[in-house]
């Protein structure tokens, strides 16, 4: 798409703490984040055409498919276009496309986008092999044998062939998570608030810190966290803004999108040069009529370290290879001088409910181009935000490029 | 959308025989469904810009998720816009839908939708308790307790309203399986063919027919199938025709669309006269600028008996109560004077695979206006096809309207 058809802007954002959520329902996240985001922005749940939602693992780990039937169950939203969408840890960014393309279309002219994922008991703990094994269904059947873990194992790979081909070392990528931690204590919404990270910790195979697939680099501390967590985020027309009553300075523009999917199994193509997650950055670049040197502030995925590293590269920010570099230079700090990554924490501290984290990408974004982060994260006067959401290993990817309206 | 902005045709349509697929992955299923989906059509997979794929069930009967990237897995659909979506039972209207927004803002001028699900095991056996408990996902966990099948347990209470509400009798309601086994007999694809069925068959409790819930009406003969299958669709802009080098009068043009989603629980809303459903196909009639009238032949969601009543009056050929009459008239009948409902045989004997139903009523319903059905089954020069699908307790509804281009 060279431009956007008709100006879609983000009017406000929601989200709950990402981490432990204790002993709450499917029904019962759905309706407190659709409530909640609602009241929080002053309007009734009424003025909203359509909506997405996305909670890719709730099949499995909470019987439930047919979101979309528990976001219309709300008053006010019955009998709306409103759908389920899935492309794993990249849902969250389905669900916001799918509203988008809705509203290009005329459709509506509000629009909610949904994720939510319960990954936790009613107690807070996490059942990791239960949860490996779930998340493992985001992989290729063949690429599944011999791995405990499948993702982190396929990350490992991943990080593994980094290494190799670039000269990184371990040490260099220990950086990753601890830039991302930094972040995250400042952050009231992030899971690891609280909990301290050094290169050293990272380097140390002791305690809950150890090498996921023996032979490969990942180490725990690499890994994002298994977290509840809910984020929902209105997305609103010219329009639908003055349907709202929001100020058009209370938001941001939505101003380049792109997606694209590469095969779901990595044997056979270069993941460290992800061709999908490329064209889609280009694409969401194209669209917006900018480049990565205009870009403020970005949120990416940090499934593992591995990829705080690679979205640098796929950002453009840096040649494929110099990612890792990125961060032991301390540029994907707040304040580096360059341009900061995850300033929320990422999904390694900041938590990773695989169906929100989409979401919770572009609100963030959206957070930081409106100065409501906490001012220890505010990135100063920014004008453009990036996201960019993967599902799977490097497979489905979902972009955007937010811009300042103030 | 009072008219498309933007003409769309169905130009290949490929399905499997639903029923038992034997022993083949959901790997396989995708393959074998875009192998010849292109090569029945003539084309190469490079000339498609963009999927969509739906296999609701998936997760919980293949540990499988992120379809999407199966689908870029073949050669030419890689680093593509590929999706995909769920909306249970609706999960292949949805698919659908998802690629015709992409085809009308621009983003693609050829694109497919594909729906697989394999409920059998290898040998062809269905685990009737496990797919009951894996379809129950489906339904608000409140509508759970005390049902061993929720899904039929749920549409058992639906038909009992009916007959109550109405003073229709289970001898009436009995000629709507019937009318479906008679049309599947002739469809080389349907599950059924070769089974006869009879009113007095349907009445019968003996064998397998047998009362689903206590004191309620719905059958075992009244239930649609548990099916392996795949179904996929070849959608294109006027372009996109051009590219793919197919003669309008081998198309049919998707004139209308309608999609709604009620609430999730059956409690406390008028389920005999579905919101969602009816403004759904409002929906499609007004963006295609035709009435009930114009319809010539209709694929509609028969999951029970009872929908199949409640489907008439929802396509607005009869008002509220008369849709079973309409059977016992034998007006949905092929060749009852009437529009034919459910020529394929429908859920019930066609069978229904989940998430290939929703693309196999589009697909049929482009075969019935290009004359390309069984003879026995070929309505006479059709000008419009109607489709209704359903997710969940008559929750997520998505409808369509087709026009014969020849």
């Amino acid at each position: 798409m060279k431009a956007m058809p008709k100006r879609i802007f983000v009017a406000a954002y929601r989200q709950s703490p990402f981490g432990k959520l204790g002993a709450v329902t499917i029904p019962g996240i759905v309706h407190q984040a659709l409530t909640e985001v609602s009241s929080d922005a002053g309007f009734p749940l009424e003025v909203v055409d359509t909506a997405s939602v996305a909670g890719c693992l709730t099949p499995l780990t909470g019987d439930q498919v047919l979101l979309s039937g528990l976001v219309a169950s709300e008053k006010g939203l019955q009998s709306k276009p409103i759908e389920t969408v899935e492309n794993a840890c990249a849902s969250g960014g389905q669900a916001i496309l799918s509203v988008v393309h809705r509203l290009l279309l005329g459709e509506g002219e509000v629009g909610i986008a949904l994720g939510v994922e319960k990954m936790r008991d009613d107690e807070g703990k996490a059942d990791g092999k239960r949860i490996g094994k779930v998340l493992g269904t985001a992989s290729h059947p063949d690429d599944r044998p011999g791995k405990v873990f499948v993702f982190p194992h396929l990350f490992a790979e991943v990080m593994d062939r980094y290494l190799k081909e670039w000269g990184v070392t371990e040490r260099d990528m220990a950086h990753v998570p601890v830039t991302f931690y930094e972040h995250a204590q400042h952050n009231p919404y992030a899971q690891m608030r609280g909990v301290s990270m050094t290169v050293e910790k990272v380097l140390t195979i002791e305690g809950p810190n150890r090498y996921i697939a023996e032979g490969l680099p990942l180490k725990t501390f690499e890994c994002s966290q298994i977290s509840d967590g809910w984020a929902a985020i209105v997305l609103a027309t010219e329009e639908g803004l003055r349907r709202l009553g929001v100020d058009r300075a209370r938001t941001a523009e939505l101003v380049g999108f792109g997606q694209a999917t590469d095969p779901l199994s990595t044997k056979g193509r270069d993941v460290l040069r992800p061709a999908g997650a490329y064209k889609a950055m280009r694409a969401a670049y194209e669209t917006a009529g900018i480049g990565p040197e205009d870009v403020d502030v970005a949120e990416v995925h940090d499934c593992f370290g591995i990829m705080g590293a690679l979205a640098v590269e796929i950002l453009g920010k840096v040649p494929a290879g110099q990612g890792a570099r990125y961060y032991v230079e301390g540029k994907a700090r707040l304040g580096g001088g360059a341009l900061p990554i995850n300033t929320s924490g990422g999904l390694i501290a900041k938590g990773h409910p695989i169906s929100a984290t989409g979401v919770a990408m572009v609100g963030w974004s959206y957070w930081q181009l409106t100065g409501q982060v906490p001012e220890a994260l505010q990135v100063k006067n920014p004008r453009y935000a990036a996201t960019f959401n993967i599902g799977g290993p490097i497979c489905a990817s979902v972009t955007t490029v937010l811009k300042a309206t103030a």
